[in-house]
């Protein structure tokens, strides 16, 4: 099983990977928490390239190809493997990352980079995908002064990158759920334990 | 004017290509030679990654699109502003190769490599791509022992590098033109001014 948690920072992605992870621990699943671009020595490189503090210059469409090319290691040496070997594999951020951020929120052209996720991915979707949804002045000051390249863009771009990934949610009706990320970590806990459930009966019944 | 010189290595493509540039400085061009990957600083970086006798784990769909990334920052940092300027660039590798050595010759699907291609270039095509044909074994042969981490795949890889040029040749028969690599320098550099006289006049009948 695939799980993918994708949103706009500052949302408690991390803190609801850790609470879910611990929770199908618990049910007897094997779980591997991944992070897309940096759980691959590859990815490490290019994500130090991409949001280190140094002066070269990225144009858009090269930023969003390197993101796309840490994701096809990613797939190749980490999430492929995992799935095989029947793990649950809980991925911090994928695909809806590259085509929200450089995409609708970068003006790269969106269609462009799907088609790119596809040669990185080979089509490996998840089962789920976590959305997490917050207003663009909230994640901004939840981030605070901590700006990497990317966020240093400002209000008005987390304002289009939260817009990108509620397109992406109506894109993917039968993959994505959003949750509101204003709530209470415990409240989306329990939303998100409802969204695996059901994940985890279609696939009891499927077998 | 967009000259692209592109083929398997040991052709003697820079040779080619520095007489070319001297000609058309010659007849009163400014001519600009680039490298694709090598002529940006993200190029750079990329290409120590992808070409360095390193242990890092790098697979196919991946080192494609850092191929590919480093191209979109080349369009964007130098060809597009060169030619603007009214420059003739000269370039040593650009789409064709990335088609050939990961596509036809590595295995990936050459057609999610076009569209990548397309992501990265914006669907800028050069006026001329002189492709360098030469039998495989004489490509190996004069390369010698200097071989990278792509050309250590050995002989049949060369194989299916040339067989890949030749059928790019075909799908592009406006712009590409192949020469015999295994004629003298002199006599290659005669051919290529009578295909680029030919796109000269073109140019001229179009104004």
């Amino acid at each position: 099983m695939f799980i993918v948690f994708d949103g706009i920072d500052g949302a408690g992605k991390s803190t609801q990977i850790e609470l879910t992870r611990a929770w199908l621990v618990e049910r007897g699943h094997v779980a591997e928490t991944l992070y897309d671009p940096g759980s691959t020595s590859l990815g490490l490189k290019l994500r130090e390239l991409l949001l280190g503090n140094h002066d070269l210059t990225i144009a858009p469409e090269a930023e969003t190809l390197m993101f796309v090319a840490a994701r096809a290691q990613l797939v190749a040496e980490k999430i492929r493997p995992a799935l095989e070997s029947g793990k649950v594999v809980l991925c911090d951020r994928y695909t809806y990352s590259t085509v929200v951020y450089q995409g609708h929120a970068g003006g790269v052209d969106v269609r462009k980079i799907r088609a790119a996720n596809d040669l990185a991915t080979g089509g490996l979707q998840p089962d789920l995908a976590i959305l997490f949804d917050l207003p663009a002045e909230v994640a901004f000051e939840r981030i605070g002064g901590n700006l990497d390249r990317m966020e240093s863009r400002g209000l008005a771009y987390f304002e289009k990158v939260r817009q990108g990934f509620l397109v992406e949610a109506q894109k993917n009706l039968s993959i994505a759920r959003v949750v509101d990320a204003t709530a209470s970590p415990a409240a989306i806990q329990e939303i998100i334990q409802v969204h695996l459930r059901e994940v985890l009966m279609h696939r009891e019944a499927a077998r």
